[in-house]
């Protein structure tokens, strides 16, 4: 059976504080056995594969580029889509869960494909971005949840049990 | 040479203010002698290319679906895609200019793509969604511009014309 | 009602053979009154569509390229993808025939997106490539039918015209 | 630093023969140590994914589908990619190495990617389907190579073993 497969998306630019917080959360998906998932770039992207690979992790690229040697050095297993930023969609709809830290116009596009698809979202409200602004709402009226805000690694965990659990459920 | 592509982006449900506008803006594009464009499904996608094809223009619908059947039954030309929602990031592409009519969560992520993909993005204060919600706004800080709020089709009509002098200049 | 679609596919490369019948095929199908697609390349599809634009037709160019200028100057509507050659299957869905002028790789895969997707697929056995290779074969059993062999514009205008009664009769 | 890609494409109909020499192939790219990726799907996908994980290796589905839950229940990496066949250009572009077993329309379409994205191409002569009916030729004359011809397991390893060592001295 497949482990639980969370994506990571945020910013590719390098803001310190977003990078703590991806590199935290790699190492905790990790820790927790669930597989990380990120698209593959710099920024939020390579610190939480960096983070989930010293924590002995299973982490996975998905690369907007055809070379499959492409992006960030992390991690075990690259997908090399030739899509271009096109792949947006294919790193939401492979995940059970989303975790946005931060991000500019290519996390919030992920956000809404993550909503469109019907994926838990978690977001934290302590990252500059649009994970931040949007944590605690809504998208749109299709789903009654709301993009669920957490301000700490301790509080991803405890959401991340809870969805697991009800995931699993299922 | 190729006329210019005006992508139009906004609410599959059937909200009839948008639908209005819609239509409106699809009968200013073919009226303009542009190319309009969009993602072939119901409420302002098919209200716009109704609006075109009664003011003799060309339109274009880029399906989500493999049949090229599907779709909408107004405009010249349907592209199959069979990529799903994925597909958000063609209609995008393909465009010289967007115009966002309220819209959801793919309306969300077609007007982040725009954005990303460094497209002029237009949109309506008077319909209802998430085109409303961001115009006059700047969705990241890589782009010094806005999203340029329109309130009537007169003032769509001169905002599409002066990107249209713009863009024939380049 | 939307027109019909034949979608052109063969040689990006220049081969003085494979380009005038490209040329000639695209004459045919403007004066039949379809639209010609192809992928708006160099060789087989640049000839094509100015064939098509020479007669008064309507073309598509579905790209490659994130960049809606991109590709060859005939014309009057782009779709950039921005997909890269997974564009491929695209141009094929989008088709309600394909036909197919010699061909390398590219070409090869087309043909089998065509097969697989249950597109009708006509091939030139006069010219050069995977196109003639296939002419009068089949891909697989899961069809019974033929890649329909033609030696010439009189006999592909013939096998279109069948083709168009047909699946206008569905 | 991650490990070596291969790809394995083949039939998703239920072939004994080729079902058994692609769980021989799963097992063996896991004893080498290699991640094997596929589609995910029936016939060939499941019988190699079902022997790679039986002998302990990593393997990657990566599906059509937009659910991450469909496919075969071998693997531990699941990508949903909703892109329908379009995907086949990510399963290629994915791998360092491609091994075809047997095959129809979706392999052929697979094998021509791989001789496009220039990846070394490895096909059994003894599994019925294109991948045999291509083993030894060249797909077109912008590679000076062949699909490389095995017909069976231990040639499978040796020419594994040789395009390795010339991947890792790139």
């Amino acid at each position: 059976m497949r482990k639980l497969q969370i994506t990571v998306i945020g910013d590719s630019a390098e803001i310190p504080l977003n990078n703590q917080i991806a590199y935290d959360t790699g190492r905790l998906i990790a820790g927790m056995g669930h597989v990380l998932i990120n698209g593959g770039r710099e920024g939020v992207m390579t610190a939480s594969s960096k983070g989930a690979e010293e924590a002995g992790g299973l982490t996975v690229s998905i690369l907007p580029e055809e070379d499959v040697n492409a992006g960030h050095a992390f991690g075990q297993i690259k997908i090399a889509t030739g899509l271009g930023y096109t792949r947006n969609s294919v790193n939401v709809l492979s995940a059970d869960i989303v975790v946005a830290i931060g991000g500019m116009s290519g996390t919030l596009c992920e956000i809404a494909y993550a909503w469109a698809f019907n994926k838990p979202i978690i977001a934290f409200t302590t990252a500059d971005g649009w994970g931040a602004k949007l944590a605690g709402t809504s998208i749109d009226k299709r789903r009654s949840d709301v993009i669920i805000p957490v301000s700490s690694i301790e509080e991803l965990e405890r959401e991340i049990q809870a969805l697991a659990e009800k995931i699993r459920r299922v």
